[in-house]
């Protein structure tokens, strides 16, 4: 930590700050610059309390951790890159991979027509919500139970493996029995109950990024999946909330080489909520795809316009299997499969 | 909901919205203007599936929501501000209620101190953590049931009911039977399962604003207690997320004159976690009064610079007494006792 | 400057770092910590060159300056508050100043009877635009040298000195014969040949906080005008631009306890822009004396539903004359006049 | 625009409104549906005043804007890509064009080694400051004529056309004679004086996005371009400010398909300013490439650690060719040459 004291403060003053820095744990260094001194205290600030409770002194300017909180996340702590074994497929390898299906499951034709178009597509994953989190209790809360049955036919049917969202501790054990990862959403991202209940399941899961997260902030959401003892954890960035509204979010793509610079684990991009807007969805997929994503998650409905649930964002059965010939050049020019 | 068309459509597009208008269970009704048609669609916003949807057609250009979203946290339908009583206290009549306390229960000795001092300076409610939800995995997670139980003694020396935040589903029994209110966190704010079984519980729920939570899904978010036919909720803003670093969030106070206009419930000022430095709270509770806020939140600790959390943001035993004073004046002026 | 260095780095990586800054003129002194070096950059950052480049280097992981880099409008360069007298009104002493007016100048009745009626109602300063910054091209552009003429007749008949928007360089010398202070517009808060051409005219300059100006910015925008040496300069928060739409701008009043830290220079609040409007308007000008204010800038309008330009932020003659009168328990309990 | 009146209002209140939009030039037209009543109002909303003044009247609850306010830089008014010829490279067609060269030129060894370098190594243009805006009044605020001087020489060696940075309405004759392209900053980009003389030069005009610009005023402020009878403009993304403080700005590449969906003019792709990092602007410059840029714009020094401004976000000669080979590939698969 450095702690900058106040210009002018009296040699008492100063003192007791130092006293202060010994008793929270840290060994005081003093540095006398032109116009202010500077105090570096040295100690590991993971395991020490945080001195930023200084700034409530009045002799002290501002107080900046010089550490990088998360660890076990960091591409320090590991520095090869991470693959995660999803029934045979591997995520984060050479193999470019597409997360598809519907936004909610609706119905078994709905879903089953989905599932088998985008598989033909080139699809590796479906995806599909069976609890859905919504703005409005007056909106459709999905399927439950009864999606998570359809989605494991799906899967049966189509042999691809299966990502849903997790919305409540309560049904950890549940979700977890019937899919492959565990999706947690924007609004959840700091639930960190939740974070503990599904790393404890030991299945895969995908960690979107909260509307407002800060990079630092979402690795160390992270943290909490691998300081639970499970090491399959994707990062998923969705778009953030700006002052713009021509999109639904803002999709922040500069994610990708962050967090492939910071993090071993696997990049996913959402194009689908990132923009809110089925047009934008092909330009933003062929961007991932050259900035060196591992995989994409697209929303998929074979009539958007009747959707359930944000039919805006959905593109259409036609319109995914055009994306996927559209996207073989860049994924064939970022050196991918 | 109005349905705006893109320019020179031809009849048969257009017919084509109108048939899937109906379709949706809406009646259209068209309006044929300089340089765009815009069909207005009547029917219950609320109770038909959104139009929204019709945006992935190309021949539609916009649409528009006319509907408000929310019902019973609405100021149509109640008229009159809706009081809370907090074990005698009420909140949001006349009388003025400040809620103080530390951020984290941390001892039996720090709470009581805190407890009776804020209890003389004028406070009616004390606040004090058991549960923490913390950015890090590493950092003090709170004392959990043992915390609870030094709030229900500190309840029973000083007589002053208990607010504590609620932060998992599997708590929500254990908290409501120490807690007076139970308080739902900004990073929880659209944890929908969260707020439906702090609902269950029958307590008074004070549910803060998330980071980038607009007004509307704030509201909505409020929805989910009402709709789970617990009355007694409170709206605590405690500042947005914004591109300003020098605080850590941006108290938003506007919130106090729009949440009196869309809403009968309540409205709390968190001025600590607003401002993040307890330097800006002095002024911040001052603008809070005035602009007519039920009561604040504010976060007191002995020693703010051992804390063991959030210390920036706490203010002394002094300071607290100093603020209740300089704060009289404008409770007078704003009509409140 | 701090730079902090990469952990596990060579000794030969580490002594360029130590060449390099001394190369660019500061004295380097190493900490070393327990994970990362810490080498403190002695020297006066306002003069040398900035070491942030040096994040450029891979062995460096970042680099954090120490110094405030404003010094003209820094509290520690003036300790007591500066008053500006503008005719006579002092601005920034004991008594609250209100200036208020329509947003644009449209005729001379319109002028002049808004000149009177705030006048009566307490304003001791008439706003209003005559060059306006328009965000479409199409959009009323102000009346221009007929609007300053009609302001130098509406002060002449009523006595309240003016305020007026500057857009132009070129203009400087003009608007600066009509007006006895100077607006520049949150669009133009880093224009800064604008700044400077305003400074120049010696006339006092009301800077408004730009849209997503961070108060360092904001401060820095302000040295421009003292360092010009005009000593005449106020701050003036409008609302910055957040995610939240149901406001036009998020007004941030936590910039009236900042500014009054930072800064020795008046602050002034605009609710108008601020909200955007108008039925939030009294709330807010009560939250801004409250909080220590020095001077509100307030739109106002005979008419505003037949307003040129921002008719839903104006307030009606009613209006205005009613919100002072709600104001003075506040002017009072904030010790002003 | 679309009026959407407050429920349960009076005839005669209805009545009052429907008067005023006649008033205000526009044929009002009547829809009642389930819980509102809304009101089309047909006429052209760029001739007529605007109607969102009607929000101050107590029976109104929202004003909505139907048509587009932008039309000369709309798709609509030309459906076709323009195409701008910048002394002979054609920026907008099926060539991909690169801008790069120092964020300052600095001298005339340190101009001439970056230009011959970015010519071999691919750019088609050069860029390089002459006049600064700067954030401090203490900063290099630019060599000026020098400066330009140095470009007209560059260009005279390298062939290469030359863009450059217009700060000032009164430099505009200057800096047209000496530049191929006139950069307006993002600080500048609602500085509609300075527009307008920037594009009375005749000198193409590339625009950058506001640091909180949504896309609708940035599509405006082109409109004052090309409503000034310039038809030769650029829009340049360079990322906007948003709360995370990873990256100096969010680069927001859904910019591309945005522009290109709602505009016939260029889209320019600045990921040195976006990122504010040397590391990530490889990443951008492929992202950008395959959703579809003309052309990138890209900071180059040949010692980032010494230049006089911005280092952080430089890229050395090396770096650039390294740069220039990689996305070979990615231009390929975007259908480029």
């Amino acid at each position: 930590m450095i702690v900058v004291l106040k210009p002018k403060i009296s040699a008492k003053e100063e003192k007791a700050v130092l006293s202060e820095i010994k008793k929270l744990g840290y060994k005081p260094h003093v540095m006398r610059g032109v116009e202010r001194t500077v105090v570096g205290a040295i100690g590991d600030e993971r395991k020490h309390k945080s001195l930023e409770t200084l700034t409530t002194w009045s002799q002290v300017e501002q107080v900046m951790p010089v550490q990088k909180r998360y660890k076990l996340v960091s591409r320090e702590a590991h520095k090869a890159n991470s693959t995660i074994n999803v029934r045979g497929n591997i995520v984060g390898g050479k193999k470019f991979q597409v997360m598809a299906g519907p936004c909610s499951v609706e119905s078994e034709q709905q879903l089953l027509k989905t599932a088998h178009a985008v598989k033909k597509a080139g699809a590796t994953i479906l995806r599909g919500g069976a609890f859905k989190p919504r703005t409005s209790p007056y909106e459709f809360q999905g399927l439950g139970l009864k999606g998570l049955k359809l989605l494991a036919k799906a899967r049966k049917e189509t042999g691809l493996p299966v990502i849903t969202e997790l919305l409540s501790e309560d049904h950890a054990e549940l979700v977890a029995e019937y899919a492959d990862i565990l999706q947690i959403g924007a609004r959840n991202a700091q639930n960190f109950q939740l974070l503990i209940a599904a790393a404890k399941t030991g299945k895969p899961v995908l960690l979107k990024r909260g509307l407002s997260m800060k990079i630092e902030e979402w690795l160390l959401a992270g943290e909490y999946i691998l300081a639970n003892e499970n090491p399959n954890l994707f990062f998923c960035e969705r778009g953030i909330r700006t002052f713009e509204t021509y999109t639904r979010n803002t999709l922040d793509l500069s994610t990708i080489p962050i967090i492939k610079k910071e993090s071993h684990c696997p990049i996913v991009i959402d194009p689908s909520q990132g923009a809110g807007r089925a047009d934008l969805v092909v330009a933003m997929c062929k961007g991932a795809v050259a900035m060196g994503a591992d995989a994409l998650l697209i929303e998929v409905h074979p009539n958007p316009a009747e959707a359930w649930s944000d039919g805006a964002q959905q593109v259409t059965l036609e319109g995914f299997a055009k994306l996927m010939e559209e996207l073989q050049p860049f994924i064939t020019a970022a050196g991918r499969e």
